[in-house]
């Protein structure tokens, strides 16, 4: 089969085509062949060197999720059959035109969509879904803060918010993106390339602040939102591309009973991964069934353009997933 | 009533007894004829300045618990008898020979207990009881890092934690201290004026880290103590006496998951005092009267002594509580 190799730690330039044998179903596996995955932020750093495949997955082959069908079913496994339509997350191998997975781990692929558009789903939908539900608990009538909003992540997570009666509180540094995102759901966006966020989210919650963040950012960002949080607020981080490390004010977290926390997808074992890919299927597969919510495609490149579609995404141009296709 | 008054910001010699009027219960409240109370790092704050009372609570007498009889009952209450022993925490106004609580925040004294134990008990076996159990939902067979303790709330922690079946590692920058915490169910002990708190805590769990943290000092003590918190693991922030502002890695918290966050009981509503009253009324006091649990006592004082009393409590001297008498 066809991969996208890292040959070395580098630029895009370190990508390369290669044949690689195509992977064997083992029990209670199913193999998939792969129509369109993703791009995310960890195929980056890992590219650069910075963030190794987990143990078990390809530990040279980037790519965190795909949408493809059902090309072989391993000893035991009796959940698909082959041509069945299935997506999902992968700790790494994305990017090449099989994956193996555990059946549990499949998600149905709802049949409104497209491939380009189921791609654009497992990572940023699984992540919004596991942040702001079963991290947050997020609730009904709460005011939710999702820095930033243009992003795969972001796109999901002020639909799915917005979905679950939520009021959603966004930033991003380009106008065009807070405009987009409006459409989805975003009541109060705020540019941070000109507004001030702490101000921005008092005035927007008439003092009160939010009663959670999802940050997507880290660094000054963080810092500034954690004075807008309101008593017994919580506060997830999921990426660090503005910096990881920050100053925090224990006295702070003391007063307002703020609970501050990380957490990941990609190295979790994989009993919590197939626990999260049912309740999401149970959760969030019908909403996009009936249109209520939809993948936020920014753009689709072939799987030999990778180059360029890293490209776009370093130089956060993007709004929503940048899709590959072979 | 005689009452101990901050009369205006700043050091011991603020301190004045004065005469004040007897509080009256309302509805459903009880009048408390104090016989002890305790000291608390808040008291000496207060006595500064900077950390006024919370509304509701008399502004200007220090005293965050008490240990009494009931003196007189409100109209509707009808939980306690005249002459019934009781104690618990007040948002302030303990260090005076009356306080009057709503009755279910009152907790039943053990018969086995004397006024100068009873007193030694409110604030710190219902911080640590709180902060372990229902913030860092501490379960048998975690290990749990203590920081620090020597003081009252490190004393109960240490019971507390290892009477649930939790092991025991804590710090403090005095041997002798850690010696008789030793005799509480402390199973290793960091002398952190020369030990690396790090370095230690992996030493004794072989690499494997802490599944939670109860922290009542802060500053770098914190910020080492995140570097071995076992992934999904918990970090409560109780008190900030080593300084407030801390530095956080956040990829640290979101490649191993961790919570970290801050708890405070004094600003909390009645309800909130209730609920932890009654629930530690089931859980601890059982325990207390059985002798399995003792409050720790560090020194007695007359409440005409107090400047004595704070001056030790500064020095950082003391080993579990500092009680005041009538």
């Amino acid at each position: 089969m066809k991969a996208l190799v890292i040959t070395k730690p580098g630029g895009p330039e370190v990508l390369e085509m290669q044949d690689r044998p195509v992977p064997q179903p083992g029990p209670g596996e199913i193999r998939v062949k792969v129509h369109a995955s993703a791009l995310n932020r960890a195929d980056l750093l890992q590219r650069r060197g910075a963030y190794p495949a987990p143990p078990g997955a390809p530990a040279d082959i980037p790519g965190l999720e795909y949408a493809g069908e059902v090309d072989a079913v391993g000893e035991g496994a009796g959940l698909w059959a082959v041509g069945n339509r299935v997506m999902g997350i992968v700790g790494g191998g994305g990017h090449a035109e099989y994956v193996v997975v555990h059946e549990r781990e499949g998600i149905r692929i709802p049949q409104n969509l497209e491939w380009e558009d189921a791609a654009a789903i497992p990572e940023a939908f699984l992540t919004a879904y596991d942040s702001l539900f079963r991290q947050l608990d997020l609730t009904v009538g709460e005011r939710v803060l999702i820095l930033a909003v243009g992003s795969g992540v972001g796109t999901a997570a002020v639909q799915l918010a917005s979905a679950a009666g939520a009021t959603v509180i966004g930033t991003s540094r380009t106008a065009a993106k807070l405009k987009r995102a409006a459409e989805l759901g975003l009541e109060t966006g705020v540019d941070t390339s000109r507004e001030d966020l702490a101000e921005a989210v008092n005035q927007a919650t008439y003092g009160s602040g939010v009663h959670a963040v999802l940050d997507l950012v880290g660094g000054k960002l963080l810092e500034a939102s954690l004075r807008v949080v309101a008593l017994r607020g919580r506060v997830v981080v999921v990426g660090t591309t503005g910096g990881s490390k920050v100053e925090v004010d224990l006295g702070l977290l003391l007063r307002r009973r703020i609970h501050l926390f990380g957490t990941v997808l990609r190295s979790r074992p994989l009993e919590e991964k197939i626990a999260l890919a049912r309740e999401f299927s149970n959760a969030v597969i019908p909403l996009i069934s009936a249109g209520r919510i939809k993948p936020v495609v920014d753009s689709v490149f072939r799987f030999d353009q990778v180059a360029k579609a890293q490209a776009r995404m370093e130089a956060n141009e993007s709004f929503g997933k940048i899709v590959l296709t072979w």
